[in-house]
């Protein structure tokens, strides 16, 4: 058995970690600048894993959960699946005209992407499960990264998967290291996501939870499909966080990282668990290299989880402030 | 870094496998009898394993679903969670008369496990519901753990737990030390099984599927808290098994392992997607070590799966002829 065995270890020296820092480099967390936020983070990933401390924590009981927009790529200025969903829907509504007169389609067909971003979470993931039903799984993954690999971020000029924080890969990187689980649990479709999670973050499809839309078993021409139904199945923003955490992880995470009002919930039930937790909100403060939005934006508003972080123990990441690089190609 | 990463190669070492075979030992499956079902084991895991095959597959893709009750532990006379549900709709039914003269109460309080057992899982399920509704996620585990420890088997008088499949325990073992990541997929109660499949299997609570109930997140004296709503939220069996793969997991799996006709449509989507694929069934063909069962059983019934087994590929496991120990702890 034992060539198994060190394959085994070799395969996850060699997968485990995106963007793992070399053995021996000394700084885990090289675009964060030293500071109150890089020492808290580094502070609790040492009590955790100190073996005989009292803070120690099992390593299978080492979940941490991340948001992802917002948290660990840009949201700004339109989540990034509605872009992807508005330029479905010309094609969706070419073949069928009956969801012209529906509002949201209209809206979307028209380019008037505030009233998509006004409605609430589950009327906009209704619009997108009807914009995307009837295909299969496999056909909307291809569709998800056919779409990837064309679209561009508006001002950036670049694939939206280049807008990931290269500060998080290395907090993600930082925490499996140290023997962490890492999950995304996201308001956004767990479908969108999975197909480039694990380029982007190292983070595998079974480390996704997100909203979904209901699927069907079927047999077509006698193979098993599974068909994507125009019904929601599951929202997981707000108060469904820790329900979407709770139905998908089982257990309560020790750490969770998020960026606005739909984390909130998702930050007290990680934080208000017993032994040591850690809760951290990443505040978009930098309008040069990224955007400065808080209170008044319809992508990503934080207001009450901000409002509470000194009084619950939450970290908050100034971006302007906490990061010297935000994306890794800015200095190119 | 180096502390850390060693710390991570020992803790995996020491703690991923349960029953894992010590190093240098030449079997891997000591309680499966040579023959061709553990010939096809061995050939399916060679293959994929094999660095440069064609049928090599990537260790993240080496995805092994199995069924639980009746494929990893006992099922007969009567599914475990049924007695489980019995056991507690007294205590249930005393504090809420009105479920009384509900048929299926009527029945479980009356002690005809029969009628119980003759409604569909979804129905079954309803019941479940009802009878924990309203306790929060963490009461409910501490019952289950309760009634896990004092419960018997009504023939061996032994604890559920300790009615686990040693064969199965070794194949799972095989699995994780060839890097395939093993996931239950069950028809019963994803938090009836969460509490013990780690100690039990050494399969986390992350890599349980199985039906569920809805969950309600609310603060309750000023503490968050998730509750146990009286209502289903997704049924794990059959058609809903590729359904619960896909949600929970997001990928296909290359291994399926089930034992009746509810594991059919798993094995199914399982064993048809492209590249090498491996479905087994476990046959309960032993009325002397455990049960002897198939077509005309109400718990665990295989026809379909059985007669298709041939012309799918499907490997049949004879528990009579495949298995030298059934249990453990049967040769004490």
């Amino acid at each position: 058995m034992r060539h198994f065995f060190m394959f085994t270890l070799l395969t996850l020296a060699l997968t485990a970690p995106v963007a793992r820092p070399a053995l021996g480099q000394s700084d885990p967390l090289p675009s964060w600048n030293d500071g109150a936020t890089k020492r808290a983070i580094i502070a609790f990933v040492d009590k955790v894993t100190k073996q005989g401390s009292p803070d120690f924590v099992p390593p299978a009981e080492r979940i941490a959960t991340f948001d992802n927009d917002g948290t660990l790529w840009c949201e700004q200025p339109l989540y990034v699946q509605i872009v992807f969903a508005v330029d479905r829907v010309r094609t969706f509504a070419a073949t069928h005209p009956e969801v012209k007169d529906q509002p949201l389609f209209k809206a979307a067909l028209g380019g008037d992407l505030k009233a998509v971003l006004s409605v609430s979470a589950y009327d906009r993931l209704q619009f997108l499960a009807t914009s995307h039903a009837g295909m299969t799984t496999d056909e909307f993954t291809a569709i998800v990264n056919d779409w990837l690999k064309t679209a561009k971020h508006p001002r950036f000029k670049r694939p939206y998967t280049d807008l990931v924080y290269q500060p998080m890969l290395e907090l993600l990187a930082y925490l499996r290291i140290n023997h962490f689980k890492t999950f995304i649990v996201s308001g956004g479709g767990i479908e969108f996501m999975r197909p480039w999670t694990d380029s982007a973050y190292g983070i595998p499809p079974e480390q996704v939870v997100g909203s979904s839309i209901k699927l069907k078993y079927e047999l077509r021409d006698g193979q098993p499909a599974l068909f994507r139904l125009a019904e929601i199945d599951f929202v997981d923003d707000k108060a469904g966080k820790p329900v979407g955490i709770q139905q998908a992880i089982g257990r309560r995470p020790i750490a969770a990282f998020g960026n606005s009002d739909g984390d909130y919930e998702m930050l007290r039930w990680v934080t208000s668990g017993p032994g040591p937790r850690f809760g951290l909100i990443v505040h978009h403060t930098d309008a040069t290299r990224e955007y400065a939005y808080d209170r008044d934006s319809n992508v990503g508003r934080l207001v009450k989880a901000l409002d509470e972080a000194p009084e619950r123990g939450w970290v908050v990441t100034d971006i302007k402030n906490d990061w010297n690089v935000v994306f890794s190609w800015e200095k190119e």
